[in-house]
């Protein structure tokens, strides 16, 4: 028998689309890893008996319920005295949520406000958890064999009360059985394909061995879901199953678990002790950022010019003018000149270049929207590769991105 | 009396936390636009009671009930023959779906797979909904004064089938009662702090018109919703009660609805007739992706150098070496050197440079993790402010770009 929780996320602006919800993804995500099953979540504006009356459903169908938002100091926050209402109790002064703000406060030279001190009033009948970094406290209520936390719902004001109060009381309570997720990471291959060619491994899956098509934008995941006793057994039936099928999808799998496809090209980078620089036209500079995101990056990667004017291209790449009259910036000849470009003038091992029409203006017929050439340089070669993305400016340029880097992947390190 | 939805997203993914719910929040967003009202959002498992339960409580309080997920071609996709079994009725062969399948293949050169055409089996009481860029048919149901839409999980699926099919079909049906938003955005200045501002025009805001807050990173949405019968009347109404009180937000106000800050830095730009370019260290490109994240952008923004490195900083910048090694790389002179170095470099009329420590590493005890100056340079002036950012690599990021972009909008045109 698993903990089942339940999130509800209370807010007119969610409903009305205006905010979205990560509160509720990140918190299924830690959820999970300490072994508790999200079993629904609930999303539902500011009214009241609307919030009663998810508070009363939950209750009778779950062991904890986690709710965020409607805890901030302004006048359009309910959820506090809603609390105290369904649990019958009067809001009582604690002292300690002013003496957590004075703390908070005195760090940032700023004075606890009026608004501040009513965030002290708290239902009677709950613990208070401490937001290191906000005003409003985390709640934890104990009642009829269900936990109740409210917490506020700005995002990393939650990440904390959760990480550093929540979690660790919730894992004290619970600690049953064991369910192990193996995550394997591919690009370059749709869904489809990919279960047409693993079709037979997946119809001979124990019983007790799930699996799941993930699909994000330009990838799919593979997740392997085991439920047992012993984590350790678990792991290697699972080790078991990937070693049979990797041959067959090998060459698309660029990670496991956790990886990002930006981290796996830093770590042979870093691996083969060569550096990169990127030449960016249409992506202009999302490729970098991609890359940037990682930390200790800067160990692989020296920098980028980002060449959205053609004066650019010739002036800092060195891109011949005569190229771009009779090829167009959009072509393989530029997207070459680019790459080998960049790799000399910042003087790294590496060059990546692209060019391509984001749109959603610029397109003509024999180059349309979504036109993109990605060039590829290293002391042993220098290749462009076309591609034709479709949608829209963000698809054009994120795609983009992800094919220059699995591109940078499949060829670092290659004669 | 309003028309009311409830939005459904189906699968385990969401639950485990691994697959974020874009789709329920862009959905909310639609349906508000068209005047529908989003009642709950409920995220249910791969779950085949849990599903009929779903479906069954829905149907009871709304009037439309929009299902995503699980109707893909692979085998942990159960909603469609759950939703024959709901109904109580055969699956039956479309014909029709075939040929969607076909011709979009066609187009990109693919074989239509046996796994392809078993997605042309349909619950014999819908009417299929073309998928414009997939291969899973939208389903549309209308039983007992309920209206059931079933789309595929994958968002750029989702989206073509509600914009090209759901959405103009809801419109017919219902017409009724107004609701108008009007959203004020601000930067550089927290929701207590605001709160404190307009607290006097707040209290006294009629009835039908009620306020909320939406801080998200770095910035606070203020939102007006009013509700009545006569579109024209309330958006007076409300601009009348925004009149009253820009004066004492002006400073902070940005934009209104839709505005971006980086769309209304290019229509700064384009105004004044300026060209753009930026030189980054810390925010590693993400500056320029946000810019160039524009259509259009590619009038105003010439480019920009990503100096990861520091000797970038000094061979393709101008910045001195003797700057570098007194000051570091992360101080006054050198921002303030990068944005004229790339104003001058790539010839634009103004430069805006960043550089700090992103962290997690590279801090120190007189520069710690979230140090970062940001410079400008104009024709009129050039100057470098200090920020400290705190949290981690994604925030100070993030919020670096944001603080340049705001830098750049007090600035324009600016003697």
């Amino acid at each position: 028998m698993s903990v089942k929780a339940e999130i509800i996320s209370i807010g007119d602006e969610l409903l009305y689309g205006q905010t979205l919800d990560t509160n509720a993804h990140w918190m299924s995500n830690k959820l999970d890893e300490n072994n508790i099953k999200v079993f629904q979540r609930t999303t539902i504006g500011d009214d009241e008996q609307q919030i009663l009356n998810a508070l009363k459903v939950a209750e009778n169908r779950v062991d904890v319920v986690l709710i965020t938002g409607g805890l901030g100091p302004t006048k359009d926050d309910l959820t506090k005295p809603l609390l105290a209402k369904y649990f019958g109790v009067e809001m009582v002064h604690n002292e300690e949520v002013i003496n957590d703000i004075t703390l908070l406060f005195t760090k940032a030279n700023r004075e606890v406000t009026a608004l501040n001190a009513k965030q002290a009033e708290l239902p009677a009948n709950c613990e208070k958890i401490t937001n290191p970094v906000g005003t409003a406290p985390g709640m934890w209520f104990h009642v009829n064999n269900t936990v109740f936390v409210a917490m506020p719902g700005v995002p990393y004001e939650m990440k904390s009360i959760m990480t550093q109060g929540i979690l660790p009381k919730l894992h004290k309570m619970f600690s049953k059985g064991v369910l192990h997720h193996h995550i394997i990471k591919t690009i370059g291959i749709t869904e489809s394909s990919l279960s047409d060619l693993i079709e037979d491994w997946e119809l001979n899956l124990p019983q007790h061995i799930k699996l799941a098509y993930l699909p994000t934008k330009g990838q799919v995941k593979l997740r392997l879901t085991g439920s047992g006793d012993d984590l350790n057994t678990l792991e290697q039936e699972i080790a078991v199953l990937q070693k049979a099928i990797m041959p067959k999808i090998e060459k698309y799998v660029y990670g496991f678990g956790t990886d990002q496809l930006e981290g796996i090209i830093g770590q042979l980078l870093n691996k083969n002790n060569l550096t990169l620089a990127t030449a960016e036209s249409c992506t202009g500079g999302y490729l970098a950022h991609m890359i940037t995101s990682v930390s200790g990056s800067s160990k692989y990667f020296k920098g980028s010019i980002i060449a959205y004017s053609n004066n650019i291209k010739t002036a800092h790449l060195g891109v011949s003018t005569e190229d771009l009259r009779k090829h167009g910036a959009v072509s393989e000849k530029v997207a070459k000149a680019m790459a080998e470009g960049v790799r000399r003038e910042l003087n790294t091992d590496i060059g990546i270049a692209t060019t391509g029409i984001a749109g959603p203006d610029g397109g003509t017929i024999e180059k349309p929207v979504g036109t993109v050439w990605i060039a590829y340089s290293d002391q042993y070669k220098t290749f462009s590769k076309k591609f034709n993305f479709s949608r829209n400016r963000t698809f054009v340029i994120h795609w983009s991105a992800l094919a220059a880097l699995n591109m940078i992947r499949l060829n670092v390190g290659v004669k």
